[in-house]
């Protein structure tokens, strides 16, 4: 099988293309491309042409709704920014919100952007990166689909919740973004394919007992990060990111479409900070002083986190993004069929 | 060895006393002794009355200024609340910025109150619960002392960096605090003092090697909780709390002591969200939804964080507190004896 290279254009393009044939409106369809593509630029498969499936199901499933236009909110409150993603994709909404909260967020200090009904699958690193070429330092988070237990507890409950952060640099920003679960569930999956035993403290199995085999995790509960540390950021993360901006928690998510095949519907919260507002007066400039707390990481042997990606970014801005014959087999198929090809 | 029971009223006066005694004004005294209170009423024991000696030590070291009247500044951005600490505890200039940010909170939907020049030693959950009680979410963080080394590093750089939320509830709030290190600095001390091993995870030795040994721990670097996530979270609270509000690191901190022993300076960062601001216009009411979610987490048989500490104060609230005879002794010998009692 022989790999094929394609520019990010043209990967943008025959994606973008993908998602006109499935139904979906202009802005719908650029906006999850964008993230697609990104990902894929990045190696960060995960979010990559992989996830087209998922999104052409929930799609088809009639989950979506494929000619929503996101809308602006008014709002009385002059450091939140809303957004009625219209149970469209969330990625319109973001880019819709985006400029409203990088304004607020330099005339206010801090602000946030929270985005309702949407259907989700973004990966948050795009987000806080954007943020970051604003020079504001940025946090998002959502919920998911109930997958994870509390900590002491002996069922799904919680979602594997993404936490990402990103700060501005000259260069590429520092930015993390990870589930809140020890593992995503992806990575249970592909324990199961391989027919390998998971690593301990992953999961629980029905009974709430712990398990290393994959299967039996699958139909359990997955565990959180951290021990009752990650437990609780998980249960923060329902409480700021699904109650407080009255959308939908992980198990609400989940009773509504019953299944976790499909892409959840739920809303997201991004918080923006001006640096430049917060140091105000004081001594120092905070994007240099950052400098020299990242090199002081690096000199330990430590690693930034999206160094991987960064890399992997700059050898598909110069050398095109390899896909395989089978991804490639896909696109084609997805391209002329629409959504007769899920 | 026959302990003594004292009302909560009766120990905020004699802590007090003691802080007076050691020269503080009646504004840093009261303050930080309405935490060692609140910590010791509810039988949060390392930040009791075991912390008054670190602070005396710290008055006694000339590390902080005694007559410090926290000044609240003029800002531009709105919802930023900024207290300058005029190099004295940080816990009365939270007490001052307090209202501001309440207020700010809720005009604004999120606000910040970035504390700088501060001497540092306040549990974050007596903030947080202060924020609740005004019907807000709040997040609280700063950096500490450089003791941690980042995960992939050899060495302590980071701080125990304490990451602290609070939810509004009828009864007592939804809160959690925790170190971003897998343990407490305290833990491992107390390890040293009764000659166990440390469990595997918790710490290198001064060469970055793993070690069990307490003293190898002390004289090496402890390790963030949850791997590289709990890493990643701790470098993010050096970066907002730290550097963003343009205070110090935790190895600028460690650097401008050269200590642990006494308290570290440096600022704090306190996020306010107001769950009716968010919600604005979304069904359901963000409060009532939330019980549902700590319900199904006590349904599963999980603790919600904090429990402990509120049974505690409910028997301190109805049948004082209970004080050894060796802790009676040492608020004797402060009282009597001021800074010459440590």
């Amino acid at each position: 099988m022989t790999n094929t290279t394609i520019t990010i254009d043209a990967l943008h393009e025959r994606v973008d293309a993908i998602f006109r044939k499935a139904g979906l409106n202009p802005v719908q369809a650029s906006a999850i491309t964008r993230v697609i593509v990104a990902a894929e630029r990045d190696a960060c498969k995960s979010h990559g042409v992989y996830r087209i499936e998922g999104a052409l199901r929930t799609i088809k499933a009639g989950k979506v709704n494929p000619n929503a236009v996101p809308e602006l909110l008014p709002q009385d409150a002059p450091a939140i920014v809303k957004v009625d993603a219209k149970r469209g994709f969330a990625n319109p909404a973001f880019e819709l919100g985006l400029p409203v909260l990088v304004e607020r967020a330099h005339s206010c200090g801090i602000a946030a952007l929270a985005i309702n009904d949407a259907v989700h699958f973004s990966a948050l690193w795009v987000e806080v990166e954007a943020l970051t070429q604003a020079g504001l330092a940025g946090l998002a988070m959502c919920p998911s689909y109930a997958t994870v237990a509390p900590t002491g507890g002996n069922g799904p409950l919680l979602g594997t919740n993404p936490f990402a952060f990103g700060w501005p640099r000259d260069g590429q920003p520092y930015v993390f973004d990870f589930a809140t679960s020890v593992a995503a569930r992806g990575e249970i999956e592909l324990h199961r394919r391989a027919g390998k035993s998971l690593p301990e403290g992953w999961a629980m199995d029905s009974d709430g007992r712990p398990t290393t085999d994959p299967e039996a995790a699958l139909a359990g509960a997955m565990l959180p990060f951290g021990g009752h540390k990650g437990s609780a950021i998980a249960t923060m993360i329902e409480l700021l990111a699904g109650i407080m901006i009255g959308d939908l928690t992980s198990p609400e998510a989940l009773d509504l479409l019953g299944t976790t095949t499909l892409y959840p519907s739920h809303g997201e919260l991004i918080i923006a900070f001006s640096p430049q507002a917060f140091s105000a007066g004081r001594p120092g400039n905070p994007l240099g002083r950052a400098e020299a707390l990242f090199e002081a990481i690096l000199d330990q042997g430590a690693r930034l986190p999206s160094q991987r990606r960064f890399i992997a970014r700059a050898a598909s801005e110069s050398g095109g993004i390899s896909l395989s014959a089978q991804e490639i087999e896909q696109l084609d198929r997805f391209l002329k069929q629409g959504l007769d090809g899920v």
